[in-house]
């Protein structure tokens, strides 16, 4: 996706050679007219995948499904970190380890909300070891409800997140797949369509 | 707003005198439609403000702020509830205690995003005891930027947080205000407009 790949040169910056910061515009900072064009690019890789409801984790990954969700017509649910009061109901759940924050997490998912007979697009922003997106389907499969694919914002290839998920045969649609951030630089994965 | 309001009526549940649940449409799965419809009421509210950014808390505020945003070409800002690894920059903070979650908490957003040339406009779900909307309003008086004004998806006018705010001369602007929880019921404050 050409426009997200320029924000990704302009805006992102190398922290290191795993982290790549992008708080200007998807993770703290949230640019909305990106966010949409996002969502459009997802809604049209996704159009014919029968897509009943997006699942996500909070926070990054809400405003581009919120986005997709709005052009696909379904309805988002957002996977909470941590139970809150309100949160009463049966729960779906999975252990997520992050490596950006070194700390493992339990994501969790209202039953009310996903159901045997959904057909689940999991967005998130990024994909690097895989562990959320790996989380998430862990969710879909409790509930017992059918994977229509994975969207992925910014994809790191050089981590070992995506291969395992293509290689199962689920379809994970990157917009942005980066080869590597070694010293400081942004390289990406060439493709035919970017 | 009259939309909003139906839906509150029809998918809100009362769980207690102090406590509404809309988990389904708002604070777990999200309605991305309405969401469209509550961003265009608050760009409608605020477009004289002179809005450059909109600030808002993780969360349930980004769904209703990223509409708002690209209605109002402006970008939004998300404050953290937590600190992140690739959230390293020079802080502003504020103390926020949930009597949902029954927990104090510090928020922060990077002073990167948030400058005394800013007009912001903060947006959250809900306003009840006027905690995170003064966190929020401390960050921007820490950033030095001036306040456009507060907008509120769901008010509890039966608590103390709007109040105050006005009284300041604040404009806070709520898209449904209810006066009571009491009896498993939902009443509305009665308004001209709605």
């Amino acid at each position: 996706m050409k426009v997200l790949k320029e924000k990704v040169i302009t805006d992102g910056v190398v922290l290191s050679d795993q982290i790549l910061k992008v708080d200007s515009f998807l993770n703290h900072q949230i640019d909305p007219l990106l966010m949409k064009q996002i969502g459009e690019e997802f809604a049209e890789r996704f159009k014919h995948g029968g897509v009943t409801k997006i699942l996500t984790l909070e926070s990054s990954g809400i405003a581009p499904s919120v986005m997709t969700g709005l052009c696909l017509d379904v309805p988002v649910v957002f996977a909470r970190k941590r139970k809150s009061l309100t949160l009463q109901n049966k729960l779906l759940t999975a252990s997520v380890y992050s490596f950006t924050k070194q700390e493992e997490s339990k994501i969790a998912v209202s039953s009310e909300h996903l159901s045997a007979s959904d057909v689940v697009l999991v967005i998130d922003d990024f994909l690097a070891n895989g562990q959320a997106a790996r989380g998430l389907i862990h969710i879909v499969e409790q509930a017992g409800a059918k994977l229509a694919g994975i969207g992925i914002v910014i994809e790191k290839s050089f981590q070992e997140g995506a291969s395992p998920l293509r290689e199962k045969g689920i379809k994970v649609e990157s917009l942005v797949r980066i080869k590597s951030l070694k010293d400081g630089k942004i390289e990406f994965v060439k493709e035919a369509n970017v």
